[in-house]
């Protein structure tokens, strides 16, 4: 072969190794780093047979916590933002509650000054939750949830929430599947709330999903046929020590991979790591002000309520072997709509 | 051909098709009539691809009581047999509850007559369950809820309890799963409990399993291990409307097919049946005295506080298409120990 043609050949076969490295490569959102080794070798550690930390798949559980994990949450988690957005809706329904305070206050805030929903305190949230996710039967709060959703838009983006999902994660989802794991949510959110999207948005089954529940009543409508009402009576508060407790009353396995981004992952966490053989326990830090959003107030990043993450969980999180990612530096994109 | 080689032949070729038939026979313990031709016309409607009944497999869920409807629930559920025989263990770790009753009272039973445990009242019975089913972590009850499944045996067949399933509904779970239906459990009993041989004994995994639960409390053992704790708080009482409220909190979709055999799951089969399309309620009749046992009061049979199936159950089964399947003329073989 001619040096010029040996060449052409040599510049030729390299480009197609780094094309097919691309195709193979299961992550190709994640820039290469310890974030994205950790994922890559905690499947090939448990699904390599005859290894000593294999792990038969029916076992191969992976819990995803939701807000600021798979999809963003900032300035305002999105189930909040459907709450506040129902209201008109209910007012109609419920005429007396228009001049009653938080009603009143919320559907001046939607009409004006919508960044002043911070404003509301956690007393008038809680009055406008009940109102607006139970009462009614949960054949309309789906149709409800699915309407809004089809209609919604993040003001930042202007784009459907259901949009908004981190394509790193997407990527993370399907490669453990394609690897026999069970992707379970594991949200704060609530459950039958984001079993109605999970599937589509996520290719999570309403099954698996577990989340904050409140009881059901089960009775008859006017026709003889059954229906389930929403009550407000809490089940389960699916955060902090009620993920693994919400774990365990929904899967009853413990998990081998959990993610999540927040204090209230923390305990997911370490029950997560207390198992024995290949524990995957990863955490996402938003320090990305650019993309996305930067808030902590680990690492010096700026305080926020809406999933907080201290310095105190970063810290046990270096100590525990868990893995901390940098949205900044260990996502090349992170909506599929970039570009 | 010669009349008589065409007549050997034609021999052959009748008995080569019945053994096939007899092999393709998804269902080979059932005997012929409306009962088995309701499972096979189910799964030909909502299985065939372009039928008007057809069920994408996603949604394909079936849900199954488990005492007298998978396995053998007289003279007494296995739960209790099992809270029952666990009191000298109780008791051994806590020795003041030996002359307490109605520990105490067992204690005596076990030693005796063991068919007077029909006399103990509700309110003992309660004060057992506490005591044997909360209280210590779920690992725990798991290993010790193992250990007696090893141990203990029926009374009547002197087999494990996990021996005592039918054999026409394991064909019945096999066959729909084949089929592309997710099989649950959806039982009164304990969902811990349950969950313990679920998978081995019937091939249904953990997280599918509903039952009544209790919560657990997540905290950290002296060596600052994570464990969760069974607290002594109910969370779902999985029986009567409580089955479809359970369904929708555990699964989050309504079932296509549904089978009990008691008043405690007609919501179940009620809200089952509410579904469009084809859809699927039975309910097992224990009407074998020789084979297994008989009892109603439905039809006839003997009253009993285990696993009743009133005539008013019965009346409205034949009112709303739902089938009962007899277990004398229905089940050419009841458990796969038979013969």
């Amino acid at each position: 072969m001619k040096p010029v043609r040996l060449i052409a050949f040599t510049m030729f076969a390299a480009l197609a190794l780094t094309l097919s490295a691309r195709a193979d490569d299961p992550l190709p959102s994640w820039n290469d780093g310890p974030a994205k080794q950790a994922i890559v070798n905690f499947v090939k550690a448990t699904t390599t047979e005859g290894g000593t930390q294999f792990v038969p798949p029916a076992e191969r559980i992976a819990t995803f916590d939701q807000d600021g994990t798979l999809w963003v949450e900032h300035p305002m988690y999105s189930q909040v933002m459907y709450c506040l957005e129902h209201v008109p809706a209910l007012v109609k329904a419920k005429p007396e509650l228009a001049k009653v305070a938080p009603f009143s206050t919320v559907l001046e805030l939607l009409h004006g000054d919508r960044a002043a929903m911070e404003k509301l305190n956690m007393e008038d949230l809680v009055k406008i939750a009940g109102a607006t996710l139970t009462g009614m039967t949960t054949d309309q709060f789906q149709a409800e949830v699915k309407k809004w959703l089809a209609e919604a838009k993040d003001p930042r983006w202007k784009k459907p929430y259901t949009e908004l999902t981190y394509q790193p994660m997407q990527e993370v989802l399907r490669y453990l599947r394609a690897n026999g794991f069970k992707t379970y949510i594991c949200t704060g959110g609530g459950q039958d709330f984001v079993r109605v999207y999970s599937e589509q948005t996520y290719g999570i089954p309403p099954e698996q999903v577990v989340g904050t529940a409140g009881g059901t009543k089960y009775s008859y409508d006017k026709d003889g046929k059954p229906i389930l009402t929403k009550e407000p009576k809490l089940l389960l508060n699916d955060n902090n020590a009620g993920k693994p407790e919400g774990i365990h009353l929904m899967i009853g396995r413990r998990p081998y991979a959990a993610f999540g981004n927040s204090t209230g992952d923390q305990q997911m966490l370490e029950y997560t790591k207390a198992g024995e053989g290949a524990r995957l326990a990863m955490l996402v830090l938003h320090d990305d002000a650019e993309r996305e959003y930067a808030y902590g107030p680990a690492q010096g990043l700026r305080e926020t309520k809406v999933g907080t993450f201290t310095q105190k969980l970063y810290d046990e999180a270096k100590k525990d072997g868990w893995t901390v990612i940098s949205m900044k530096n260990d996502w090349k994109q992170i909506f599929s709509f970039e570009k």
